[in-house]
C-alpha cells in the first residue's frame, strides 16, 4: 500500500511537527508500506525563532521547507490524485493550523487552502482512510463536517470540533480514535504526549488503522 | 543516562540530516535514557533549497535552526559540560561537513569549530562514549586522529579518514563499529541506507552499543 503524507513546513511553531512527520513516515515503512510527500506550493503564514519564540523577519514556502523532512522527494499538493494512493495522512505542528488553515489565527471562523481541501475533499469521497495527528485534525473537520475526531482532552479546541459540526472524543497520549463510517483516524500525539517514544507509538496504530481500513476497501 | 546530542541545522543539505536527528531521540527515548540537544551558535556555511538543490540567498543560524528539530529545548554547544553526560552524538547530514567542519568544502584539509573540537576532546578525555552517525565520523577522525570508524563503503571518504590518521572499517546499512579503546560508535546511515526504517536500527543500535560502554565506565 502507498501513503500520500502532507506537510506543512518544517519546524513546530510555524510548520509541520517534525518528529511527528518523521515518526509518519517510519510508521508506513515499518508497516511494509511506501509513502510519498506533499506539501501546498504556499508561503507560511510567518517564520518563528524556535530557540526563542519570536516571529522572525523572514519569508519562507512550506513546499521548499517541507521539502527538508522529505530529503528533497516531494511534490506540490496540487499534483496529488487520490486514486494513486490508500489513503492520506497529515501530521501536525502550528503549521496545520496557521499554513494549511487559519485555525491557529482566526479559531472556528478559519479559511482553508483550497488545495488541501480539494484533497481531503477527493479522498473521502474516494472512500479512501484520512489520517490527522496532533492538532491537523481541527482541519479535517472543518472541511468534512460530521467527522468523530480527538485532539485528546484540550476543552477548547474540542469545543470547536464540536462547533464545526464534528464529535470530540476524549482521549489518552497514544490512543486513535477511529471514525469506521468516515474513515478518520486521530491521534493526539503532542497535544498530549511529552515523550518522542509515544509520538513513534501513536503513529504506528494510526497507521495500522489505516492499513486496515485500507485493506477492507481492496477486498 | 543522560546523552548529549549535537545538531548542525535542520536538513539534510546544509544542517543535520533530520530522520538521523529524530531517530537518534528516538533511540535514546526508547532505550530508557534521556537527553539534552545542543548545537554551536554559528551561521551556516549556506542555506540550501531542499526542493531544487540549490543555493538560496539567505543566512541561518545553526543554533536557531536545530531548534526546530529540538522543539525550542536546546542550548548552545559552548554550555556543553561532559562531566553531566553519558556519552555524545553527533547525527550526519552535510550541516555536519559544512558547519560543525569544513569537510564538505576543504576535503581533508578541513578546519573544525572550536566548540566542537573542545566538546569531543573533552568527552573522549573523559572516558566517555562518542557516537557519530553517517559522515559525522569524519569529523571525529580529524578531531581524535587514530580512531576505527565507519562510513560505509565509499571509497573517497574512507581514503580522507585514512588520510587524517583514523582506520576504516567498511560496513553494510545498518553496521556499527565499535572502536572500544577509544569508546567511538559510527553507522553509515544515509551513507548507506535508503529506507528510513534502516536510520531507526541503525541508531538503536548505535545508542545500544553507547549504553553498554557507558554502563562499564559506572562500575
Amino acid at each position: 500500500m502507498k501513503f500520500a503524507v502532507v506537510l506543512s513546513g518544517c519546524g513546530v511553531y510555524d510548520g509541520s511537527e517534525i518528529h511527528e512527520a518523521v515518526m509518519t513516515l517510519l510508521a508506513i515503512d515499518i508497516n511494509n508500506c511506501t509513502y510519498e510527500i506533499f506539501a501546498p506550493n504556499i508561503m507560511q503564514y510567518h517564520v518563528i525563532n524556535h530557540l526563542t519564540g519570536e516571529v522572525m523577519n523572514e519569508k519562507r514556502n512550506a513546499l521548499i521547507e517541507s521539502a527538508r523532512i522529505a530529503r528533497g522527494k516531494i511534490k506540490a499538493l496540487s499534483e496529488y490524485k487520490p486514486e494513486n494512493y490508500d489513503g492520506l495522512i497529515f501530521p501536525g505542528g502550528f503549521g496545520a493550523a496557521k499554513n494549511l488553515c487559519s485555525y491557529a489565527i482566526d479559531g472556528a471562523d478559519m479559511k482553508v487552502d483550497r488545495v488541501v481541501e480539494k484533497a481531503v475533499k477527493e479522498t473521502h469521497a474516494a472512500g479512501k482512510p484520512i489520517g490527522a495527528l496532533c492538532i491537523a485534525p481541527v482541519l479535517i473537520t472543518k472541511i468534512l463536517g460530521n467527522v468523530e475526531v480527538t485532539i485528546g482532552n484540550d476543552n477548547e479546541t474540542a469545543g470547536v470540533i464540536e462547533k464545526l459540526g464534528g464529535t470530540h472524543r476524549t482521549a489518552g497520549n497514544t490512543d486513535v480514535v477511529i471514525d469506521y463510517k468516515n474513515k478518520v483516524v486521530t491521534t493526539p500525539c503532542y497535544m498530549l504526549c511529552t515523550r518522542i517514544s509515544e509520538i513513534a507509538e501513536s503513529a504506528d496504530k494510526l497507521v495500522k488503522a489505516m492499513v486496515k481500513i485500507a485493506g477492507n476497501n481492496q477486498k
